[in-house]
């Protein structure tokens, strides 16, 4: 076999280290900023190594980070699964339940916490019977060890100390790029969190397919700020992403406010910097009252939920291109990006901003369809939906140790991402809804998204939802729950609310019912609930009288 | 295994014909322009793939090409690698005897050959005396069959009609990784040619690599014209690459020449384009007298052999930039790419032009090692040599059929590349020498290639070349073979090379004796032949006095 060497992560960090040695890491931490260059990285991380391998760290065995983002989280990206072990990424803001369960689930070996992080932590594991199980180590991120730390059943010992005194060289073993090299559970609506595993050929896939100018491309001209947490998908893979292009790191610490994250802008020269869309809606009131120089910012790259349109106009008018990114904890992450295509630069901006907050363009690499429930897959019209399905070299074929999930959302070898999307004639993907969400009516589909932000446009309407209720004859039919504003007439409200949205929608997607209620159930972390709804809903089919307008007719295609 | 989807070439095309169904595909013929889309080409590949079917090509059957560069040539890139086949790209400049060679070795069943190229491929093939071997079928690229088809003793298909009236869809299988995809011999200076086989995975990974900003990035606002022919490592991959970026193709066709490159790059607006220097002295000359608008390029990847610094004013003066790229048959080719490092962005021009001369810095997932002849690695200082040894997953790890030159050119997973290289402070790799032709002398190592230049850059010397002579106490020394200019007064000029090269060189770099002669020995393509002056020196070993300069002391350090 002619072959080729294997795919891992060790030749990125080779690369920085060989050609870029003095190029920066710069981290924010609560005794201020700390620096130092891809040479001393380097040192450290193989000090890392070597105190992982004498505390008797081999390949294959779990190590956990319950940490913000910082350099000494950066030195356990590489040292970790560089030695063939395999870097755990928790997610600390999850219940303690959860976080008992994935770290039973996974196995870790030793964790890595931060300060400000560890009485969670200690919390969270104490409460078992069994004494941290698995777990016969914290480490924990810094000089020495909290209060509390002499109290626990295992060993704490500080960071510091934990790699003082090693080599700063490490003779590195040949890794299988099959090995896993990461871990990270996807924080499921329902039920327990679900683990994903990375191998470094994943990784390595991911990386190089970020890079490219369809992904998030990165040089050594950049200063790359990943705000987007490192416990949530590796950072959507930025500190790989930055080391294989040789860029400037900057981490933003525990906890960033937007003050923080605007000083870091401004001090360190981002370029390019990525977060959930929270993050920079901060950032926008932040600047409301301060000012705050965004000369060297190029790109924002906002993911997890959707950007809203104004917020793209926002960074355009500071000259800064906002980029939509789109992708999944089973995707390594990124699936797709929002570059706007080079045929639609002479279109106008309304136009441009349309496909710009879609989910974007997959890049090179990925293989995706959209197929409806007969498994036919739907045209690229930018109208009809079906369920996104998707394959490539970083997307996982299974979930750990999880066989009834894989059951469900693996099939063929693709992953059927429980989104239902449109792709338009540009091939922009857009996600409509959940999968679960959807309203099956007649053999159609509704989307429940697209009629709630329809109905949460009328200005006496103070929150709405939408779903599927059972129906004896089109399946389901869509029934709207509105909470009235504080000026509302209640006697007109629904039937506003189903004339406006005719206006907009085909007759067979209006409402069948307009049901007022005092607030749309939530979940823990403040997501409609629409589960709670259709549980108390899924006895009260409707059915009997049907318009006829219940289903698409021809007239309506 | 958590996995990750097969990295096979195909959903390069498939994300080209989904997103970019109307971007173009241009291509020179002895017709005139030919013009197509993503979109037809997709179809026309689909036709290819189900003829190729239908003719009982099977996966791991080899199926070769005798083209230059035009559409008909890529659409056998995707078509015979994505049903599992493997596409063996041949030389046609090779002599009739490697061809032969080659063919039979590969075991090809049917080959692609353009018209212009019939005679030689039937000439070369004629000569066997088992009538073609292998090959039961040729397919002429274009509407008829030439002249003497018809005396064949095997079939020859015209490729239009050979492709006609199959489906434009194919149900493409999934092809395994590790399965070969293409297939390209190196033209050894001695003995016959070598072939490297490349895997799907390798030519992914390649794709991947380049298409990084850091390789030779291309996007969908690209317009990518490979020069370099497509039997040369795929045209450097490129075909694969912008394929991937959904960029625009443009393929100059038979023997271009400079007006014809010139037109094209005018008229169908040229972004990238890649050729050997060769190519691009053509176009410096015909623009002496001839107006050419290089407005719309943006780069020109130069490789195949160094790029003279004058050559890279010329562009910049253009406002184009000239990229220098190095790679091998065996890396699918590109290794290094010799981009400038934003530290650099302030330095001088002549430290710059310095830098973007040499060989490049190596793009991300290729490492490298620089070694003396006891394995240690020498210090990356642009001082010490020592040979290059690469690894990385488009690197092939062994030769098609070869076990005897494996020994040789392989260890440990490394490929010893034969070249004689520096690092210097940023990294820059610079080949100084080939292995084969550095001067071994007390220890240490001489590059022949530095002190041909320094010499030829005598007034008085028409041509020189240095190899190493044996010596009995310091293994090698160098000796100085000169060929006298017309104005040459040869009782003085070897004392005045020796005295110029004293002003550069330490001591005991200078050669021990300077020989006139009347021409250098040259290859069959051209190139100074050192073989014959060493097997004539090789008996007529230096000694007895020994200068103590012939070896380094401290003081040269």
């Amino acid at each position: 076999m002619p072959g080729g060497h294997e795919q891992t992560l060790r030749p990125f960090l080779w690369r920085a280290e060989t050609l870029y040695e003095d190029t920066e890491v710069v981290s924010r931490t609560h005794d201020g900023i700390e620096r130092y260059t891809y040479d001393e990285y380097s040192d450290r991380t193989a000090q890392l190594a070597g105190a992982l391998t004498e505390a008797g760290i081999e390949e294959g065995d779990r190590v956990a980070t319950f940490c913000w983002n910082h350099h000494r989280h950066f030195e356990t990206y590489f040292a970790v699964p560089t030695i063939g072990a395999q870097l755990h990424t928790i997610n600390p803001l999850l219940p303690d339940e959860h976080i008992r369960f994935i770290v039973q689930n996974a196995e870790d070996r030793t964790i890595f916490v931060d300060h400000s992080l560890f009485g969670k932590l200690a919390g969270a594991l104490a409460d078992a019977d069994d004494e941290f199980d698995s777990v016969d180590r914290l480490v924990t991120m810094g000089e020495g060890v909290p209060e509390g730390a002499a109290d626990l059943p295992i060993d704490v010992v500080a960071y510091e100390a934990f790699i003082d005194g090693h080599p700063t060289e490490y003779n590195w073993p040949d890794v299988d790029e099959d090995q896993p090299a990461g871990m990270c559970y996807t924080s499921g609506t329902t039920g327990m969190p679900k683990g994903v595993e990375y191998t470094h050929k994943m990784l390595w896939s991911h990386t190089m397919a970020t890079l490219t100018p369809q992904g998030i491309p990165m040089a050594d001209d950049d200063v790359v700020m990943p705000v987007v947490p490192m416990f949530h998908v590796n950072a959507w893979g930025m500190p790989f992403t930055a080391t294989a292009g040789g860029a400037k790191h900057v981490y933003p610490g525990p906890s960033p406010e937007p003050e923080d994250i605007a000083s870091l802008i401004e001090e360190e020269g981002v370029t390019v910097t990525a977060g959930v869309p929270t993050v920079w809606m901060g950032l926008q009131d932040y600047m409301e009252d301060n000012e705050v120089d965004l000369s060297t910012l190029d790109t924002v790259i906002v993911g997890g939920s959707a950007a809203p349109e104004a917020m793209i106009r926002w960074f355009d008018d500071h000259d800064v291109e906002l980029l939509h990114a789109w992708g999944m904890t089973e995707m390594s992450p990124i699936g797709s990006v929002s570059h706007l295509k080079s045929d639609l630069e002479d279109a106008d901006y309304e136009t441009q901003l349309d496909r710009r907050a879609k989910q974007g363009l997959t890049v090179p690499g990925i293989e995706f369809k959209v197929v409806d429930d007969d498994g036919n897959e739907v045209p690229h019209d930018g109208d009809a939906f079906g369920e996104l399905h998707v394959r490539g070299p970083w997307v996982t074929k299974e979930y750990f140790q999880r066989p009834e999930a894989n059951e469900e959302d693996f099939e063929d070898g693709w992953l059927q991402t429980g989104d239902i999307v449109t792709v338009d004639t540009d091939g922009y993907l857009q996600i409509v809804d959940r999968a679960k969400d959807v309203i099956k009516s007649g053999g159609e589909w509704i989307s429940s998204v697209e009629l709630e932000n329809a109905i949460m446009a009328h200005e006496d309407v103070a929150e709405a939802t939408v779903i599927g209720v059972p129906h004896e004859k089109w399946q389901e039919r869509p029934v709207a729950f509105v909470v009235p504003g504080a000026e509302a007439d209640e006697s007109t409200l629904d039937r506003e609310v189903l004339d406006m949205l005719r206006e907009d929608y085909p007759k067979w997607w209006l409402p069948d019912d307009v049901v007022y209620i005092d607030e749309v159930p939530k979940t823990a972390t403040g997501k409609f609930s629409k589960k709670d709804l259709r549980d108390e809903y899924a006895d009260q089919s409707l059915g009997g009288e049907v318009p006829e307008e219940a289903a698409p007719s021809e007239s309506d295609d």
